[in-house]
């Protein structure tokens, strides 16, 4: 999810401007405008930071000094500094609150992601944990990149970059058959092709047709399984990706993993963030 | 929050516009260009709809047609459909996602505020519940409506509206006192001031220079018991609002308003946000 | 009315790239391409500085070398320079006139404003000279800091930091009572509630039903008085934020000064702008 | 200075946008979401209309019904409705001061304009009133087209639709003549060549070189005679325009037009806007 | 390459926009304000129509009303009218040229593809044409779709939605095994993989490793052949796709089609494009 | 065409960014992040650089070192470096192909353009060659300067720079002589005033109403001379700019340069762009 710098400085700027609206307030009345200060950015609990690249490239933007102590992926303690950030106060003030939100929602999916790819890890299985494209809006770059540095999978990134029939397109199509036919009749040979599955029965079907990968929407582990037994009997096994997709938590995690699918891929990584708790504090007035 | 519609609309066109990229590769492949289908929006779980307003405005403006079943702030239950949406048959596959991902999170947000601010009223308190700016970046108008639908008090839109010292502008302006009169002295007479105090001892000081509102970062309710009696012993309780901020959970809720403040804000209603499990299907083909 | 410099940088950087179109034909015809200048930006006038930060950041992003010799806020002399510029010559031709339009419209402002605030001080009252929303589209941010400039207040910055009821809100609301009641249950905590008020007996209304701020909207000097004798046998003065808004003029300012209120509000500061007159000289070829 | 409606709409919907910020907090407290209202806009003084065409744009972008009463460049009186409006109440009160800064501006040079095109027709001289660049950073096109409807030259639109060679260029370029030269060997055969002269001496020097109009800057009607007298007698009258800058009052326009010269410009016409006082009121609730 | 009216609306009235300016001044000062007309977009040559989505989408964003008759895809013939259109006479002359720009290249994209692929067909040869990134900047939507509205496939959209190792990528990877190996290692799961391949030799080391698609880059229609054998023997043949790049004209089309690998794909359809002449012309004045 | 370099600079980051979407994911994959190396732009065939000041803004912006080897305007030989580029691996990976689509587009204008330049040249013919508004939408500032690097007049640069009046702006103004007369009445006294003409007669029409400029629309060579002759009796010779528009080919250049007219303008030179072949190689690795 490589981006050229100052291409991300746009939009980190851009998002910056709308929480500035026209003009800080508060900064304006209180801070003196020639003042330089020192920061610490601390992690309040224990984790995996992430956002690190962006929180640098924002505030160099702004003409800030930041010296890295913990970057992006590595595990951060309670209590432990991430950034230190020296320059001008009003400029620290004002984007401190840009800053720490999208290190703790990047750090929050970046430790959870973690946390899911160890469960796995610890297990002896190589099964992937992916994202998907339920993102808070506007923020997928940013919630994609921190499932890629949680050890996850991004998964697609949007529209445009591979064929992912649904169910509804399956319905619109008029079933998983004609669908997946469709898809390579009609697609880039660029493309893979996924098609979601809500029946064992249809399962077959898909790889028939030619689908690259399989997913299985919201099926219990037993009818995983069962899915997996069809396709090996007819000959797809290890020739076709097969991933679960709905309503996979912490707890069954190994218990879909130990199906032998390729990949678990959940929504909740990031549409239900729990954000990680870092706070800056100013720590010297020059 | 009022906001013009067609102001809004180019809002969610653009949020749209990114998920889109190049160009959604599946629903061109599967869907013909000419099918018109009707969809509904279910919920999968029992809460608050929020996003209704966002959603029919997207919508609209690709040139569906949209029936709203339960409107924002109204209960839905697991099961019910939120909207009716019939249409172009590639419009509504294309924007599913963006519509989903709006409703999911403007729901959860709001359902989970609704849940507090009943905990209170049940218990014949009418202390505020509040957000944050601890949000989603560039979400801060959804986030901070989704409170609002919820019964939540929004509270700062973003660093312009209010003057809001926190710890690290008492740092730089020297001590609780220094900063409220400087605030005073330097702000519009439109704003309101208020100052995060983190010491018992803070508040009245806090109240003698003048703050409109006094917040208790990271109290215990002990504390903030402790800080209502300084204040009222130095005659400015009933004369000040009184908000305490951090550390607050849904256990904690009921200790903490009984104490008597005014306000509960809490970041984690739009940091750490359970999306509200909400679905479309089509459900007809024309 | 603190912005992020870089942040102020792209707006400014926007509004240069509006008046270059696709290219500045006579600069491309007339200056080498590598040519290195000073200019001297004068005064033409004498007054008050304001926009040379503007003028500054915007210079300077367009990488020429800047040296302020007369600060915001300062003033300036007919014929004393304000700043110096050096660096490339097609850089400087192109954007001198976006410059000196800013530095003339934010310096007129200012220097009205600052006349208006002296005039005050030396009859020895504390009464506020303020802004309105009465501006240039798009200029509000610098029409808003050029008031402050001056020492005046800069009131509303738009429609999202205070709740400002006018004389259609209280038409729609049924008048002054409900107006201010209804705002007071809907608004955030976070808002001062202020209500223009076009009669002198709505002025206690407004008052009893809890308003922050009452404006006097086109009253005499006169009415204000007898508004203010009203407000007084009630209990309210002291209490509540006064302002007069509406046909005041330099010349009657001090009439309704004296009356007590606390805030002058003039639409003129911002909307009937006389430019302050400056213009940028070459004075060197390298 | 015709513009397709819909980009008209985009750049005015993000004028307004702007004000807006986070949503208009008066409005959402106090206005109905349903209600219908009906309003005037009405005109508090004498003048000429302008701005009637981008307030209907606007508005009925918003999807509010207007009926315009007095068009753009018609003559309107004191108290005299311009435009009824009819629509949703929040969505009237949300963008009333767009709407009315974008009347009162353009009115406002509308007006004067006129005023100064009739002095000149009532002295039966064709002299040409013209505007300049000196104007409201971002409104060039608003501007311009005012002084179009008040029957003046709108003169150059930014800096790519005529080689204008300033008192700057010419020291760039080492005196007048070498600068027309240089401009007619370098530019397009699809520009008008203009140069500004400070002495009277540089305008034979001028037309010599071949420009196509010459600007005399801040020369006093004399020094305008004078150099009408060189042109004379050097055989270049009645071949190339000439237009005098810088210093024209309303006083002196007819002094400076009897000369002969075939164009005034006149910066104040944009940069030192009287604003033509406008207001918009609520008459009818439905 | 579906992507929402509203969506494209936007795109193609920003393309407008910036034709537009400050203003149509012929427009202005020759058309009319009031006055409808009829118009005709007319070929005036043999070809495939593209385009005409985008151009009705556009004028009837305008405002215009349009007839469909040669719709996207259909040949058209020199003579044949494309387009009819119906409206405000200032609005259809200002948006004549970005109208025809956008179908004349797209038009001519299209011609020329299908001229390729109807060569292809008529050998009886399966093998696709494509078309590459080198394409007008900003344009890529456009060209891309173009292409495939020829018959071609748009091949990678732009940086995100697939992995494509070019020569320099395998530079800096160190070989082609090992950056085949390292983009299966780093890459999503939902990525194809191409690698673009410059010896024979490579043919099989990237197979070996692992690709997807390998590309021939540059390669001799006797290499090609070569490198097809080599895969043959390795037992690869068709279990990967083969792409051939670089230096294919009209002329060597089947010989490289006739060596059996699966796309041709060529930078020319994007950045040599012929233009299709077309032009539009009134024909009614109302 | 001189643009302030950091108003290019945001236009070009722009296009880059639409390239790069969601992320470079070759890259990503393949190329470490701290990475230094070095490449070199090299010119595949003979012909004309341009586009090299906006590459070295591009891959400057991007923190890229870069050394000019051939500048704009100047000769390239096949197998030359124009420049060499040295820093991040990624950045430069990922920007590769926008900076070569921007040289090659424009390097391919510059160069056919200057081979129809100095064809007249060698035939002595001081006619000049003009690009049109025959482009690819959005990038009308790039071809334009690429005519101009090449020699060419750039013509007009979008609708509000000159007055233009095209066949149908004839049809719908009544004719020739009505719509130069409505020109010259309603336009502003900075344009030019030009008319398309379709036949001979209409020559001396135009000419007579006022126009500055005559374009013989798709005129045979001998009927350019019939309308020169025509010209020549009523005495407008030399006293007017004569253009030709219209099916002239490299081939038919001479002939139609040598009936005297003053411009050739070909809209083949951007609507018909053969891109000249540049690539990138990496060249050291450090």
């Amino acid at each position: 999810m490589f981006m050229p710098r100052k291409v991300l400085e746009e939009k980190l700027v851009q998002l910056l401007a709308e929480d500035v609206g026209q003009g800080d307030v508060t900064t304006t009345a209180l801070a003196p405008s020639e003042l330089t200060v020192e920061a610490e950015v601390v992690a309040k609990d224990t984790g995996i930071a992430a956002g690190v690249e962006e929180a640098v490239i924002l505030m160099e933007s702004l003409g800030l000094k930041v010296e890295v102590n913990v970057g992006d992926g590595k595990a951060v303690k309670k209590g432990q500094t991430i950034l230190r950030v020296k320059g001008d106060a009003r400029t620290i003030l004002c984007s401190e609150r840009t800053v720490l939100n999208l290190l703790s929602r990047m750090s929050g999916i970046a430790t959870m992601t973690r946390k899911l790819v160890e469960k796995l890890r610890d297990a002896k299985l190589d099964t992937k944990v992916a994202g998907t494209r339920k993102s808070a809006l506007g923020l997928l770059y940013f919630d994609k990149k921190a499932v890629l540095i949680g050890g996850g999978d991004p998964h697609r990134l949007h529209l445009d970059d591979m064929v992912l029939i649904k169910d509804n397109h399956v319905v619109v199509a008029g079933g998983v058959e004609k669908a997946v036919k469709k898809a390579k009749m009609y697609s880039s040979f660029t493309k893979k092709i996924e098609v979601e599955v809500t029946k064992v029965a249809d399962a077959v079907e898909a790889a028939e047709a030619g689908a690259d990968i399989i997913m299985f929407d919201n099926f219990s582990s037993k009818q995983v399984k069962q899915a997996i037994e069809s396709l090996e009997k007819a000959g797809f096994l290890g020739k076709i990706l097969l991933e679960v997709s709905g309503g996979i938590t912490e707890d069954s995690l190994l218990e879909y993993a130990s199906t032998g699918v390729d990949v678990l891929s959940m929504g909740s990584l990031t549409h239900s963030v729990k954000a990680f708790d870092i706070s800056l504090e100013i720590c010297q007035i020059h």
